[in-house]
């Protein structure tokens, strides 16, 4: 029985960008397993597991339900040994700042800048509550909230600093190879680069180089993804 | 012949504040080294071994000169493998993430809180050197910089916040033990704790109890250092 993926679903079929679902996506890729996406609309949430938290992904199998994505990370290196995640416990523990690092201080300028992207990319019938759910959080309109992305590409820029410092002395945040810190950075990257035509990442960028990498893993994985970019000329 | 650390002097022989030689101090007595520190002044490096580059810390250790705490990090780590700072290589790879977090995105809120407090330390002989270095790089004078600092309070209280999250899930970013990647983030709270007495951490932050760990090691290694933190009413 193979391992099934339930998937954040847009209008397009083809367009997938959650961040979260690229994680576990390039870590089963990681471990050669094969899986099957299961597209899952916002307002689509019946379709899940029943025993899941009712958001995605979530991770089916052999009749094991695991959610959350770095649930999903750990239970895959128990699982399947090979290939490891986390080359050792001090690694993964030290991936956990990575991953608060990237959710709690470089994806809020994400949302800042693509948030009304992302929510044109969605299905008519999710659209109401993507809007109303984002709107309580932000505390204003999401034409409001995005009025800022332009001074939001700066804060990403300046929060990807330390990203672009190690770069120069490593190709991978886990090292020669990239491990599942790296999908944690590169589902990040992914989102903004599905989701959204606004031109975020510079070409000169070593973060760009850094993505570019990670696109070509797994025969273009990444790469083959439906995208929404378009390259400012830098 | 014992290891010789050359740290960084403030007027009084008792205050040491930089970070960078507070990490090597800890990953010494994380490795239960003995070593003897040799205090030196900014204006003061000829008294460093020619061989380094001019900056502390600077280890020697039977006539091998190190310089820059990172690479002494990985020296103790192959010279004496003994309790690693390094669990594996992975670890040592994302650490650097680490490294590069806490010098791009903690450490600049901490100058802008402290750099004139940590002046203010210094040996009359170095405030000018200091003051001189200092405004260059910041285009405009330490009293102008330091202006900033309610807001830089919070800019700190932001950046710390993927610590803040991780220490929900566990002690120490190495996991249930520290290493050098904490003593990485020690370092940065080390130097604002012993520098200055502008009170940056809240009692009632997660960081502060993480911190309040971090001291107890070794002894009160941490703890025993003379220090200028005077505590919010929070």
């Amino acid at each position: 029985m193979s391992i099934e993926l339930y998937d954040l679903a847009t209008a397009d079929p083809k367009l997938r960008f959650s961040p979260y679902c690229w994680r576990v996506k390039m870590a089963l890729a990681h471990k050669a397993l094969a899986w099957r996406e299961i597209a899952c609309h916002f307002t689509d949430k019946d379709r899940l597991p029943q025993s899941s938290a009712g958001t995605v992904p979530v991770l089916v199998d052999d009749g094991q339900v695991v959610g959350d994505s770095w649930h999903i990370a750990v239970y895959l290196d128990q699982r399947y040994p090979d290939k490891p995640l986390f080359a050792c416990d001090q690694a993964k523990s030290t991936a956990l700042l990575v991953k608060f690092w990237v959710e709690r201080t470089v994806q809020p300028f994400i949302t800042r800048m693509g948030v009304g992207d992302f929510m044109a990319t969605l299905h008519e019938m999710d659209k109401a509550y993507f809007r109303q759910s984002r709107e309580k959080r932000f505390g204003m309109t999401i034409e409001q909230y995005m009025s800022g992305r332009e001074q939001a590409r700066e804060g990403f820029g300046a929060a990807l600093e330390p990203l672009r410092a190690m770069l120069a002395e490593q190709p991978f945040v886990a090292g020669k190879q990239p491990a599942y810190a790296d999908y944690i950075v590169f589902g990040a990257l992914q989102w903004m680069r599905c989701g959204s035509p606004f031109p975020a990442l510079r070409q000169d960028d070593p973060v760009f180089d850094y993505r570019e990498r990670m696109l070509d893993l797994f025969d273009g994985l990444g790469r083959r993804a439906h995208h929404r970019e378009v390259l400012a000329s830098s």
